[in-house]
């Protein structure tokens, strides 16, 4: 089996065209000599949980964040690498696949070879059990001739999901310490990183010299939070989709006689249907999220749906498109027993049933109802990576050998400002431990257990900005037709550099936002140096109070924090 | 709901950058000069229908060939049309909607506004309905403008699919008088054609002005015949589906431990699913045609399923893509009573229940079997067209203003060496009476009946190239993986100008080969004119009679063909 791993294989045309392709860097990582500053101690977002990780995490926790800037920046405290003696680097596709994981590894390859030929890169074969069991596979050029730029993650494959078993982790440790790696960078989504983190603080703990790095590429699009913008293979799938979501809208308004009813893969969150519906404006989505917050029943969403579907057909419109992420029937409790039926079918049964209902008393006066169901699973994940989704992995690679570089372990390599251009791209990377949570599962009155630190898949926003653009045209969308159609995804041309419209209507760019807090902090520091005029320092002691002030009153305390 | 149609739209950048590429035109449909050459009267490929086809069509029957000429070709007997009166035609939609279909819109009003600014193209809205109803959109450059080189019939719409009882013809007719059309366009597939040379055959015994011209446009890419290489809307399917079909392949060598069964659309022939896989490279795939031959039950259909698995499995290989033709239920005459449960679930199941059983008994040694099902359907239907599909339909619509402008009747719009680069493409005209064919059913022992003359979907060619082509590479494709990704479709750069690999390994040009023998006997006319010498009539005669003996002895014999 191991044999197929890494084969040269035979490219079609544009497979061969896209190999070719060589994704930039943004400045600060171009040229051999790379500065590091480093931020304050890192806290979490939810202070609550701080003092639990901090108990379970104690050599990673509260490490500050790293940020990597040009050699020629003017930081002052900012520190150059310059020695790059050869590592040894070890790297693994833990989860789901997902497009452009490929170029992570390349992204390390070419960094590592660029600060020193003799270092070395093992890919391990089959995923984590090949971790497990030390099944490598040295990346070398040739390996790699056939693979950059390309979806699957057939160059090194793919077996069990997690690292997290006592058994699982002494045997990764047995292995970083056989082949004496000095990193280990593990390819996954919120389950990998969560494990990435336990992997690095065990290490720590055992004084093993490999020091782990996550990185974070998952085409749910649910690793999200203050310091991840957005999740390698989220864009690819996004498009693919939504082309497949706006044929099937093309198709219905040629057609004029069926609701076509389409489940889109993902369990807990719903960012791809969120995305797809902004990217090609089907007439519904239903969220999970809306279920879970409205606790809407299986009742609510089937009346919903009917409303709609008489709302068009008063319009004279006998057709739609509604989409339906895989994880909405776990959000409504009343059918946890039925899993095993498929959600589309249910739904679009359920409409059904209750049209022919309305027709015959009378309320609905449209067509008969027609549905067709779709399921967009497994067909998208394997497809050709997007530009972005090449050109964010290849950085991340890039950043993870100089997370490594410098010594740091626990860190997820982070790029930000991903909305703009790659040359204003930002680098660098954070404590894994300060993207944990703790939740609280409530056991009976009075009682409640916590659960494991860990990094959990966010939720869609309800209050965000994404998901405030869907509200502002869901009528429209709903009774329009307002289609759009992207079209496939493109290498070259009107649509090759598009980025999902998530990314670009929300407001992110956290790490660069800390970094800029930090410049106007150092700066009241050199004005009011000691010395410095009565004036200044009375006008400075007064602006301050009233901002810590208003920054105290809107922070969540973390006094609840106590300790259990 | 007419107010929707050819209403303009917002285009996504792709959409805008697809709705200004402009198809060229082959040089004999270049300039505003064309010349007509007729050939011989037409036959029909199966001379034992030719009776029935006759008695049936009496006014539009054996009419023949004709070919589109450059106006400075030197063809001595080619007809220049130097008259073009402004002429009203009439356009419609029939049967299911196939990328490209609007550019046979595009090109016929181009022809028509090109040789007479007064000439008026009408849409009939809602397919043959708007046609019965009189439901008519005139067709203008403000009307085009979104819609060129754009999937879907959206333009138009289309609602039922025939013509075909004496009200909906008696209705056809009415409106073509009531409209003044001298042409009719129907654009569709084996059905929607049928029903065009009846129209033009009925309309020709009702004295009726208007011209009727059927356009070969369907996805399934079963109206094939000696006269007609491809149709519209093929090639974006098949590219759509491959892609998709090879995103599946490489999700299943990334994950290693699924087999992936997926269901193609298409009832009657399997050409859909052939194309895919000589595209893709899945590991298997069953064509209805095969099945239908060797007489294949379902249980030895599991079991050969089964059987690759289990081949696979001794190799190390636990995952696999099944390509299954819609249809192939139907080829199997015992389930003919199950056509409610889904090809692929079926068959899954079955090899599912097999695979258990032999593992059980030990005779299969790999790991559990793993299934997942997919329907790739309505989502490439509504895909914006390929440039090739873009090309071919803009050319059709032009040769079918030229049928119009020559006068014809009951003729479909031809083009042929499409495998050649488009400056080499020939443009003609055949009658679709001669592509009809006449079906005998059984009705027990000695007793048959013949249905209606109609053209028939057209079978894959079980000794055809395109096949030959796959039995070749079926076992490589079984055990090697040597899946290949096609990509999405492209619209630049590499893999925008494939074409089908069935196009490009049948040696078609049927219409190509028909003129060079026309040339050929003409040149033996001419060589041989009264006052030649007696040694060269001598030769003539002795090679002529040999040749005559030789395709005596191989053409089918038509004497069979007593009327009934």
């Amino acid at each position: 089996m191991d044999s197929d791993f890494g084969v040269e294989r035979e490219l079609s045309d544009l497979q061969k065209h896209r190999s070719l392709y060589q994704p930039e860097l943004p400045p600060c990582l171009q040229g051999t000599t790379i500065r590091v500053e480093f931020g304050d101690a890192t806290t979490t977002a939810d202070p609550s949980g701080a003092h639990s990780i901090s108990r379970a995490f104690p050599h990673t926790y509260g490490q500050p964040l790293a940020h990597f800037l040009r050699a020629t920046s003017q930081v002052p405290d900012a520190q150059i690498i310059t020695e790059h003696p050869p590592i040894r680097v070890g790297v693994v596709f833990c989860g789901r696949q997902s497009p452009g994981g490929h170029n992570v590894i390349w992204g390390i390859y070419t960094a590592l070879k660029l600060h020193n030929p003799n270092s070395i890169l093992l890919g391990f074969l089959g995923g984590s059990e090949g971790l497990f069991a030390q099944k490598t596979l040295e990346i070398t050029d040739d390996v790699l001739s056939t693979y950059k730029n390309q979806g699957g993650y057939d160059l090194l494959g793919r077996t069990k999901d997690q690292i997290k078993t006592t058994e699982q982790v002494n045997a990764a440790l047995a292995t970083c310490k056989a082949l004496k790696l000095d990193g280990l960078v593990i390819i996954g989504g919120v389950t990998s990183n969560t494990d990435a983190a336990q992997l690095a603080e065990t290490f720590a703990e055992a004084k093993c010299p490999t020091k782990v790095v996550g990185v974070p590429v998952t085409l749910n699009g649910d690793l999200k939070n203050q310091f991840v913008e957005a999740n390698v293979g989220f864009d690819t799938i996004c498009k693919v989709n939504s082309q497949l979501i706006s044929n099937v809208c093309t198709d219905a308004l040629s057609a004029e006689k069926y609701y076509y009813f389409i489940r889109l893969m993902g369990r807990k969150a719903s960012h791809v249907a969120l995305e797809c519906t902004l990217q090609s404006h089907p007439n519904m989505v239903i969220l999970g999220e809306e279920i879970a917050s409205s606790k809407l029943t299986l009742f609510d969403l089937t009346k919903q749906i009917c409303d709609a579907v008489q709302a068009r057909a008063e319009q004279d419109k006998n057709h739609g498109v509604i989409l339906l992420p895989e994880g909405i029937i776990e959000s409504i409790p009343e059918v946890y027993a039925l899993l095993q039926i498929e959600t589309e079918k249910l739904l679009a049964h359920l409409v059904e049933t209750e049209m022919n209902k309305r027709l015959k008393e009378g309320t609905y006066k449209g067509k008969k109802f027609n549905a067709i169901c779709h399921f967009f699973g497994y067909q998208a994940r394997g497809s050709l990576p997007s530009k972005f989704d090449c050109d964010y992995a290849y950085v991340l690679g890039h950043v993870s050998y100089h997370i490594l570089a410098a010594g740091l372990n626990g860190y997820m390599a982070t790029v930000t400002n991903l909305k703009s251009p790659l040359n204003k791209w930002r680098c660098g990377a954070a404590p894994i431990s300060a993207m944990m949570t703790v939740k609280r599962y409530s056991r009976g009155p009075g009682i409640s257990s916590i659960g494991k630190p860990a990094v959990h898949p966010a939720a869609v926003d309800l209050t965000g900005k994404a998901y405030e653009l869907l509200r502002q045209n869901a009528t429209k969308f709903l009774m329009d037709d307002v289609y759009r159609n992207p079209g496939p995804l493109q290498f070259d041309g009107p649509g090759a550099d598009t980025k999902t419209v998530t990314l670009c209507v929300e407001d992110q760019d956290y790490m660069g936002r800390i970094k800029k807090l930090q410049e106007y902090l150092d700066k009241v520091r050199n004005i009011v140096k000691p010395g410095c005029s009565q004036d200044v320092l009375k006008a400075a002691l007064s602006a301050m109070a009233s901002v810590t002030d208003i920054l105290s009153v809107i922070s969540p305390s973390s006094t609840g924090s106590t300790p259990v």
